[in-house]
């Protein structure tokens, strides 16, 4: 079985990642990574599916051993991507994701330059206003910050290899397919199906 | 309107190109480049649709004026792909796909290193030699004569940017659209777009 590939998949909030995550989480290919928090559970989280919770001398190991991908620090807490999963499933042939943001994003990128950089873009940042005043859950005052920090976000996809409007669900959705199948198909990863062709005579 | 994408299309024969090519030409966001050459026409060849028929003069001509994208000399006669036409589609943002062998390839990335590099591969060499003795058209000689430069040919395939295997024709142009989508995504082509994303405030 050839290894799976690790994608890390950004997008500015209100972008339509979560909905988009759920349908490409239907082919069971793909396997979303959990991160790792020294947080405390809220009510209903569970470990090792909302996060895998660890102590802040596990975490602070797990730094020190090399054993996260990236991590940061808010609130005096830690969050980040253990590596060991991630290899796992990789290894078990699975496309893993990484659904972070773009700092952690560019660590990742350094530390596996092979990792499929994907950024999914509102098709507008008036739109992206639009979605987030409907949702009706923050003030106007949040909101504005929110599209403040999403335009600047959205100057960073040009660090990433791929691009995806978001304005139809199941458009954006193929477009990660097409993006995933055209990758396997690149010469760099088929250099084993060229040498069965040959040898297949 | 954006300008087209060149794309340089190469496959040992007996791959299945010809019927590739007109599946996907029934899209007509492509144009596929017609050849000139110094040969005379064969009864029934029409000027501008099998190839551009010109005089050595001509030809020689544009060779000395840097309008041809490619060339090479069999049998006494000049085979190339005119410039002129290719910039003109392609800024009419037609996808241009060039059909040709991988030396004339070589030439082209070297000139246009945008270009969009794919090579067909049969599904096995075998498979390629079953193809051929099926068409039953040529001799055994022949045909083993054709397996052996496919092989050879194989061995350049690393040096396009992708490769489709044409075992199911429909699973060939499905790959050959994705590749095409994905490469639309490619930031390196969507600045225009995360720009638009950005001003649409």
């Amino acid at each position: 079985m050839s290894k799976g590939r690790l994608i890390v998949f950004s997008a500015p909030s209100g972008c339509g990642k979560g909905t988009m995550l759920a349908e490409i989480l239907k082919d069971d290919s793909f396997y979303l990574s959990v991160s790792a928090t020294t947080r405390a559970p809220r009510e209903g989280e569970v470990d090792g599916e909302n996060y895998h919770f660890l102590t802040k001398e596990k975490f602070e190991e797990l730094i020190a051993n090399d054993g996260v991908l990236e991590y940061a620090k808010y609130c005096d807490n830690y969050y980040g991507t253990p590596l060991k999963p991630v290899e796992d499933y990789l290894n078990a042939g699975k496309n893993v994701i990484l659904e972070i943001e773009v700092q952690g994003a560019m660590k990742v990128k350094e530390r596996m330059p092979d990792a499929l950089m994907i950024f999914v873009l509102p098709p507008s940042v008036g739109e992206l206003r639009r979605r987030l005043e409907k949702r009706g859950t923050e003030s106007l005052e949040v909101i504005e910050k929110r599209v403040s920090a999403a335009s600047d976000e959205i100057k960073c996809a040009e660090k990433y290899d791929y691009v995806i409007v978001n304005d139809a669900l199941e458009d954006a959705v193929n477009d990660f397919k097409a993006v995933i199948k055209a990758e396997k198909q690149k010469t760099k990863y088929a250099g084993e199906l060229i040498d069965e062709v040959i040898k297949n005579a």
